[in-house]
C-alpha cells in the first residue's frame, strides 16, 4: 500500500523526463522496445505458457483462452504495433491555436503529456506493450495494472519493455507494473490524486464499474456499446443489409458490434424478411417487437432488458419504428453513448439523426465497426470514452495529452499606470 | 434529497432543447436574459439589499462585503457581460478536424455540449448570471448552487432569467438554482453521476477541497494559485519591474498575482533593492532568503510555509537562485500548476524555462495579470483549471464542449467478404 504510492510517485518523476524527449528520441525508444520484445520472444512466451497453464487448470476454456495467449506470430504483432506508434505524428508541442492579442502578447495552446496515466485491464497481455507505447509517445508515465491471469506475461513483457527505456538512459519506472494485484492495491492506486492524471479501465463492465465507484483519480471509460442501426424509409435496402451483416455478424463480441435494429414501419416488409434470412442464414438470432414478429413470425419476442443489452454474441434486438423521431426517442431511452447508424437517402433526416443524438460516435450509411481509434484515422486506441469530458470515442495518443498555454510578450502589463 | 435529484434530471431533459438551438436562438435567448435582467433591476437589487442586511448584522465586512454587493452600475456590468457572451462565436457545432479514411468514409470532429454542467461558488451575485450564460452559450444546462449568503440576490436574478427561458418557449429548468443549501443536497447533488457531466467549483479553497473529495461527478478546479516570476541574468530589469510591479501590486487578492519573486544570483544586486525600494513605495511587504537580505538588510526572512502560500495580499516571498536550473526545480516543488513568469532576454532560457514546467499557463516577458479567460482571448471564463484533463487554465464557452465524432459513408463495411 505504502509502496504503490512509492512506485507511482517514482513514475510521476520518470514522467518529467518522458516529457521532455524529443519526438526522435521517444520513436526510438518506442523502436527500441519493438526489439527488445522479440529478443526476448523465448522468456516473454515461456512466461505465457505458464500463465496459459494455470488458466486451464482453473477451467477457463474458449474466448478467455484465446484472448491470454501469445505465440511468434501474435507477438511479432505486438512488435509491430509498437513500431506504428512510433510512426505516428507526436501530438506533444502541437500548437493549435495561435492569436495575438490587441496588446501584443502572442498566446498560443500547446499540447502537453497529461502526466502519469493508469491503466487498468484484463485479460489481453499485448495491452501492456499497446498501452504503454500510445502513453510514452504521449510524453507520459504509464502504471500499468494487468490482470492476474496474465501476470507473468505481463511481467515478463513489461521486463523487455523497461530495458529498452534503462538503455536509452531513461527511468524504467516511466513505466511501472503493478505485480501486487491485491484489491487494497488498487484502491490505494485509484486514490493518489496528486500523483495520478487519468485512469483508464479496459475489460468487463464488472472491472469498470469497480474504477469508476471507487476512483477518486480522474477516470475515462466506456461501460458498454448498445449500438444501434436505424433503417430509415428511404433507405437503400441493399447497402442496409451491407450494414446491418458487418455491424451484426462480422466480429459480435466487440463493442462497435450492433445489437439493436431500429426499422421504419414503411420498408419494414420488404426489408424485415431479407434481413431475417440473411442474419440467420450467419448464424444470427432475432429477437423482435409485435410488428416485427408480424413480418417474421417464428422470431422471438424482444424484452426490454433486450434493448438494453450489449450481448456480444450473435443475437440482435429488432424494433420496427414509426418514423425518424420514434427511433431517435428509442436511441434516447437506450443509449450507451457509443455509436449509432443510419441508413437513409434523406440529406435532412441524416441531420437530424446526427444532432439529435449525443452519442460518442454517430455514423450516416457506414458500419459501425468503424467505430475504432485505427478505422478512425487516431493510428492506434487506449480505449473508447464514453465519459463526455476531455475525450469523447476512441481515444488516441493526442487524448493523452492536453492544451496549455504559453504566452510572450515584451513586457506587456495590465495595469500600466501603477508604474508611474 | 429526491427532489435534488428529480431537479438535475429535469435540467438533463431541458439541456437537451438547448443543445439543439440554434446561435441565432441561444444569442436572441442571452439578450433577452441581459433585458430581463434590467426590467427587474428593483427585484434584483431589492433582494441584494436584504442579502447586504443580513450579512452585516453577521458582522461581514470589507472585501467580503463588497463582493456580494450589487447597485445599478453592477446589474448593468452583469447584463452587458450577457451580451457579450452572446458575441462571442458559438462553439457547438464547429468541425475541429476532417478526414477522408482510404475507404473513402468521412471522418468529422464536431463539438457538442458537455451536457449538464454543475456550478458550485461562493459570494459573488453575478457568477449566477456570468456562468448560465456560457453553460448556455456552450449549449448545456446548468445547475447552479451559490452560498447562501447571496441566496436572495441568487434567486432574484435566477427567475430573471428563467423568464426569459419561458419567454423563449424554452424549459426553465435549463437553468436550476439550487435553493436547499443544506450540506445533505449538496452532496447528493455531487453524486449524481448520470446526470451531471462535470462540476465546478468556485471560491476558496475549503469550497473546492470539500467539492473535490467529496464528488463522484467529474470536477475541474483550481485550488489556489501560486504564481511565480523569474528575473533571469539576461532580463531587461525595466521590464522585469514592470512585470514584478504590475503582477505583485496591481490586485494582490487573485489568483494569477504573483506570489514568489525568484531573482538569478548574477543580477540580484542590481535588482533587488530597487525591487524592494519600489514594492515597498506600493505597500508591499517583502520575505527574503538569506542572499536577498544581504541585499536588502531589513526584509523579513522567508519561511517555507510562504513558497507555498497563495498570500492573496500585499507579501511577496523572495529567493535568489543560482541559475535557470534553480529556478526551474524551485517552480516544481511548489507551483500550483496554475501561472509561472520568465523574464529573459535568452531564447534558449525561455524555451527550456517553457518546456521544463508543467503548469497551465506559461509566460515569457508578460505580467501574470494576462492569465485570465478575457485576456488570453477566450472572451469570458468559467473558471481556471489546474486540473490537466479536459481543460487546462483558464476556461471559456469551448471548454464547457466536448469533441465527437461524426462519420459519413456510402455503404462502407469492414469485412465485405462476409456480404458474399
Amino acid at each position: 500500500m505504502a509502496d504503490i504510492k512509492q512506485q507511482a510517485l517514482r513514475c510521476r518523476d520518470a514522467a518529467q523526463a518522458i516529457a521532455q524527449l524529443s519526438t526522435e528520441a521517444k520513436n526510438a525508444l518506442l523502436r527500441a522496445m519493438a526489439d527488445a520484445l522479440l529478443a526476448d520472444e523465448a522468456v516473454i512466451l515461456a512466461a505465457n505458457a505458464r500463465d496459459m497453464e494455470a488458466a486451464t487448470a482453473k477451467g477457463i476454456t474458449g474466448a478467455m483462452l484465446d484472448r491470454l495467449k501469445l505465440d511468434g506470430k501474435r507477438l511479432h504483432g505486438v512488435a509491430s504495433a509498437l513500431r506504428e506508434v512510433a510512426d505516428l505524428p507526436d501530438p506533444v508541442g502541437q500548437v493549435t491555436r495561435q492569436d495575438v492579442r490587441p496588446n501584443g502578447i502572442r498566446v498560443e495552446r500547446v499540447r502537453v503529456p497529461l502526466g502519469v496515466v493508469a491503466m487498468i485491464y484484463e485479460a489481453r497481455p499485448n495491452v501492456t506493450a499497446d498501452a504503454a507505447a500510445l502513453c510514452l509517445k504521449a510524453g507520459n508515465g504509464v502504471i500499468l495494472r494487468g490482470g492476474s491471469e496474465a501476470l507473468h506475461s505481463n511481467t515478463a513483457i513489461a521486463a523487455s519493455l523497461q530495458r529498452a527505456l534503462r538503455e536509452a538512459g531513461l527511468p524504467e519506472a516511466a513505466l511501472t507494473l503493478v505485480t501486487d494485484l491485491s484489491r487494497e492495491t488498487m484502491l490505494a492506486l485509484l486514490q493518489l490524486t496528486d500523483v495520478i492524471d487519468l485512469a483508464i479501465p479496459r475489460g468487463g463492465e464488472g472491472l469498470i464499474r469497480f474504477v469508476a465507484e471507487h476512483a477518486r483519480v480522474p477516470v475515462i471509460k466506456h461501460y458498454k456499446g448498445v449500438c444501434h442501426l436505424f433503417v430509415d424509409a428511404s433507405a437503400d435496402l441493399d447497402l442496409a443489409l451491407r450494414l446491418l451483416l458487418d455491424g451484426k455478424a462480422s466480429r459480435p463480441g466487440v463493442c462497435n458490434a450492433l445489437e439493436t435494429l431500429l426499422v421504419h414501419r414503411d420498408i419494414a416488409p420488404s426489408f424485415l424478411p431479407r434481413a431475417a434470412e440473411a442474419l440467420r442464414a450467419r448464424g444470427v438470432e432475432l429477437r423482435m417487437d409485435e410488428a416485427g414478429r408480424a413480418l417474421v413470425p417464428d422470431a422471438a419476442p424482444v424484452t426490454d432488458d433486450d434493448y438494453a443489452a450489449e450481448f456480444l454474441d450473435l443475437i440482435l434486438a429488432v424494433r420496427v419504428v414509426d418514423d425518424l423521431d420514434a427511433a431517435i426517442a428509442h436511441i434516447r431511452r437506450y443509449t450507451s453513448d457509443h455509436t449509432e447508424v443510419i441508413v437513409t437517402r434523406d440529406e435532412a433526416h441524416a441531420a437530424k439523426f446526427v444532432n439529435s443524438l449525443r452519442s460518442a460516435v454517430v455514423m450516416v450509411n457506414a458500419s459501425s465497426r468503424f467505430s475504432d481509434g485505427g478505422e478512425l484515422g487516431l493510428g492506434a486506441e487506449i480505449g473508447i470514452s464514453t465519459t463526455r469530458l476531455h475525450a469523447y470515442g476512441p481515444m488516441g495518443a493526442e487524448s493523452l495529452t492536453v492544451e496549455r498555454f504559453v504566452v510572450r510578450g515584451e513586457g506587456q502589463v495590465r495595469h500600466p499606470d501603477l508604474l508611474d
